[in-house]
């Protein structure tokens, strides 16, 4: 471990060092910055950010001009030299800050490092019984992959604008530095073509982001040290293009938007050279409004059953020798790659586009694995890790935090493959979260991904992990996320007129199915709401995980009787609420779950061995409560079990 | 009452007339609006808003697009003619709604009550065990006066522009249709003029609203039905304007930004004829800014101290008769109506300004209560009344809300004279209020004030106005404002790292001191932080409010029990968070009075009498626990005492 300390801190994610000095700075009502050596636009506005953040997590007013006179600030900012106007990959991102009880020196060689040791100080502030304070420390720092994404899928459910900016300030807070737009599916084209206007106008129900609203966006992005890089899902992922667009279609006929989910059979035709010229005037137009070298053409799920359909395509296929679908997908992305490159642009596509015909240039985007990542770097391509990462699966931290990009085949290559590893990013599918439920989605669990692709690969105790994590969260909402709050706000909505605490009770137990089994139980299409408990419920259970974790009885007794005696007050809010109908039975297995748990400590309080009638009617209970329902799932139910299991074995 | 019926709803402010049909209207995701008679932009702008607040309400994914065929939409909207581009006083807002169980109908004769009939539209859908539904209805409603207003002071603290945003939105949300900016103080001057720059330059730390934004805003509220009046104060209240003009002042000198509160002495010198041709450039500018017929002046709090200081200034006085300051600022007031007059506005101004030398077209804005109004309205002035609806004070929503105009002296006006009274204004006065603070100090609140400026005088069962009021509060979260969500926020912030449940407990209880009492324990300037528990904590208790209406005694042993257990549960914050320091007494206090109460429950329900230093040592734990601390009141005190009284007091 590079820590020199055993002293705690909050900081995530962790640095790269880190050596706790004696003493705290504290955080006045008179805080000032202080600029020095390379000062931009971007790095004012930075400093004015910060001290409006600063201001927000402590509540004290404090004036946002930047202060002459460096020994007057409390925080002194020195940047070497300008960096790359809009991030660029492999850009230095390095920063040292150093805290004395009398001030606090942030040093970088770029604006980029200065924004990611602002947030570091920011981490840093804490509330203590003398202030508001920041530990004495240095802090060393520099990321240990340089691509650390997040995929937001506004394609499946619209996002607003609002959504993206927000989320860009969480990213910059655990200094995440990729936004990924999935900005086109079958269920929706999402930005504005000017070339190609019935894109948005016929694919989208008038939800797309305008091209300025974009070019803000990257502006918004840029500021915080973040790239965008736009995904045009391509050839398959295409519905919504048909609508307005059917002359590149593969199948013929009338083409609607998607409204239900899966992979579904539009593709692009790869054998006209219409489609080329289609795509290099659409390529070139959205090359110029995105400033990053990098543009991702998907690539993933081409079932190919429309060109199987299609004689003509059959036909081109025969001409040219191909042995089949993978061929002329390879000759698409060959031609797509081309038309990238002619626009200035690498290209980035999903494991499907690995073919030895593309140049090296490119980045192989992995949902399959460390294998198909470690196979790309052996070929000589670049490679990023979303595998294990997809939020959407709705797993917990711990499980997003343990998938390294360089662990299992990676962890085989020479030094120079490994350096064709560049990081990895958290997706946000957007299949079964709205604008409302998607930031308790990506947080706080992202920022778990934001450490493993920033922190030493050392960096890996799950306990420090979740008690910074809790940590993160919390300073996330003054970020201005919704992660936290949008709870509240869900389960007033469900509990109607009645009180929600019992409500919260219920659902702080809980947390929603994992992987893919979230709409097997039901048929869910576009305009399905998603304003039911599992929406409502997190990811992750705090209450489950700490419960499991009780040692002392007198606390499981406390957590118990409120379980036991909750469905009798949730009674009122199950009965008027049509949105809780499906929600009775995990209340009332709660309660018999706690009612199961008291009696289970009765007798082990008691030493005391209970009936074999008892002990199998609890069991059967236990199994019972296992099993999802209303796609939810009771986290307390193992540690009952295990309390059930320790009454019946006693004395055996 | 011109109620027909018996069934409860929660619509606030209750409408003029409802009458109950039978069955409910289902709110379906395929819920559509179509518009028939007047269509403008206003009304479409209008209905795309009440769908995206429905799909906020509900959860629901809806279209926004208008549909074009009435016969299938959910509600359908006739309005009969545009109305006033920027709505004017006095101009028709009424509506009517029927709700059947196939459609919901709103007509209305301009677009103003289209808007107040929409929102009691969505306050009408709620979630019961079937659907979100709408009841079947037949409301007829209209205001009882036709100034209803929020004041708002970006003065004393700043309120960015998103504060008066989301104010706006709550405004139109319980039909309030007048914004009252007090955007001058002595502590801050709050708008951009182009023509006396060095007005906002100097006077503000920056803080001020450019014209862009206030031409926005107006817009922002005009598409809801909602005037804009401007207020700049004066005479007195005027320091912040000579930082950067000390030519209009009375006294000569270095002028700098009060940071203090209270009446000061800075007052514009209204003996010469510059200040006149200052205010008549600066009144041209702001009145061009302002389109509403109305134009405050202020006019409050003039101690005359600079005046009777100023040696030309009294030989002034003495060369025109004058018999004191009274007469100068009446002299003041008629060339400063003059000047608002010729910019096309009229004038309104605090009780002061009342002065037969003025027109009649003058509006007298009263803090003094209904006597003054009622003296206005007998010499033929227009009047409106903040007397006892000042938020600021922190009192009780009952309190407000039995404030009506037309009490006391105004009930024994002559009808002409009593139409002369207008209606009122909530005040948010901003000493003790900051942009995270003052949406919990404005609501649910203003909302009561809204309903007795609106509703039929006879509206004010307490019963009903407090249960429509928690229901009225959630509603306004959908809408977008803070008072509640800022709340949990607060509490996070105070509680550091540890869990808030415990400070909830406590903090659900406290109510902040009341009227006057706040600043007199400590020396408040602008920049002391309110973010104390004074400032997170509510200003009206609930779990007080039904802690003292509860009969049950087991009800009553759990709050008790709860209260008793809860300062060890808050120890580890009261230690860690310097912001928690003076709150230790009052968790020590509250933890005392639970288990004083449950004693007092043991007496009673053993029928057993306490001994007399039993009695002796709990009334005096009762009589600490009612004093102020920490600027914060213990609300279930007088419950608790009853119990310890009765007790006492058995078998004797």
């Amino acid at each position: 471990m590079p820590l020199s300390h055993a002293q705690t801190h909050n900081l995530m994610p962790q640095p790269a060092k880190l050596s706790f000095g004696e003493g705290k700075l504290r955080i006045e009502p008179t805080f000032r910055v202080a600029l020095s050596g390379h000062k931009d636009a971007r790095i004012q506005a930075a400093a004015a950010r910060l001290i409006s953040r600063l201001s927000r997590q402590t509540g004290m007013p404090l004036l946002t001009q930047i202060e002459g006179n460096p020994s007057r600030a409390a925080l002194t900012i020195r940047c070497e030299r300008a960096g790359e106007p809009i991030p660029a990959l492999k850009e230095d991102e390095s920063y040292r800050l150093e805290v004395t009880p009398e001030q606090a020196r942030l040093t970088a060689p770029t604006a980029l490092g200065v924004l990611r040791g602002m947030e570091t100080f920011l981490q840093l502030v804490e509330v203590d019984g003398e202030a508001f304070t920041a530990p004495a420390v240095v802090i060393e720092d520099r990321p240990r992959f340089p691509w650390r994404g997040l995929l937001i899928d506004p394609a499946r459910h619209w996002m607003p604008i609002e959504v993206l900016e927000r989320n860009l300030d969480g990213m910059a807070a655990v200094k995440m530095n990729v936004l990924h737009l999935h900005l086109s599916d079958d269920q929706g084209f999402r930005i504005e073509s000017k070339v190609f206007p019935r894109l948005q106008e016929m694919g989208s129900d008038g939800n797309y982001y305008t091209q300025e609203q974009i070019r803000a966006l990257v502006r918004y992005a840029a500021e915080r040290g973040i790239r965008v890089v736009p995904e045009f899902d391509m050839p398959g992922h295409t519905t919504s293009w048909f609508v307005g667009h059917p002359e590149v279609a593969s199948a013929p006929g009338l083409h609607l938007i998607e409204r239900t989910w899966g992979v579904h059979d539009s593709c692009i035709d790869p054998t006209r050279e219409e489609t080329y010229a289609f795509l290099d005037r659409f390529i070139g137009e959205m090359a110029a409004l995105f400033p990053d070298e990098y543009f991702h053409i998907g690539g993933d799920e081409v079932n190919g059953k429309q060109w199987n359909a299609n004689a003509r395509i059959q036909a081109f296929l025969r001409e040219r020798n191909m042995k089949g679908n993978h061929d002329l997908q390879a000759y698409f992305n060959q031609r797509l790659q081309a038309i990238v490159n002619k626009h200035g642009k690498k290209m980035v596509g999903w494991d499907e586009i690995l073919h030895p015909t593309l140049p090296k240039d490119i980045v192989v985007h992995s949902w399959r694995g460390q294998k198909s990542l470690a196979e790309a770097a052996r070929q000589g391509y670049s490679g990023i890790l979303s595998f294990g990462y997809y939020l959407d699966l709705i797993q917990p931290a711990w499980q997003h935090y343990q998938v390294d990009p360089m662990d299992r085949d990676a962890a085989k290559l020479s030094a120079d493959e490994q350096a064709r590893i560049l990081g990895g990013e958290a997706c946000m599918w957007s299949e079964y979260v709205s604008a409302e439920t998607v930031d308790s989605r990506i947080w706080p669990r992202a920022a778990a991904v934001a450490e493993r692709l920033w922190s030493p690969q050392e960096v890996k105790d799950l306990a420090s992990m979740y008690r910074r994590l809790g940590a993160v969260s919390r300073g996330l909402e003054w970020v201005g996320l919704t992660h936290r709050s949008s709870y509240t706000h869900m389960l007033g909505r469900l509990a109607g007129s009645t009180a929600i605490e019992p409500l919260k009770v219920l659902a702080d137990v809980l947390e929603p199915v994992k992987g893919y089994a979230r709409g097997r139980a039901r048929r869910y299409t576009q305009q399905t709401p998603l304003n039911a408990l599992v929406d409502a419920t997190r990811p992750e259970s705090e209450v489950g995980r700490e419960f499991a974790g009780l040692a002392d009885r007198a606390q499981m007794r406390t957590g118990l009787t409120l379980w036991r005696d909750n469905h009798a007050r949730l009674a009122p809010a199950l009965e008027r609420s049509f949105l809780l109908r499906d929600a009775a039975p995990l209340s009332q297995d709660l309660s018999a779950l706690g009612a199961a748990g008291l009696e289970a400590l009765d007798f082990l309080d008691g030493g005391r061995r209970p009936s074999e009638t008892w002990v199998k009617e609890r069991l059967a209970l236990v199994d019972r409560a296992s099993q999802p329902r209303a796609e939810l799932l009771i986290m307390v139910v193992p540690a009952i079990r295990k309390l059930v299991e320790a009454a019946a074995g006693q004395g055996r």
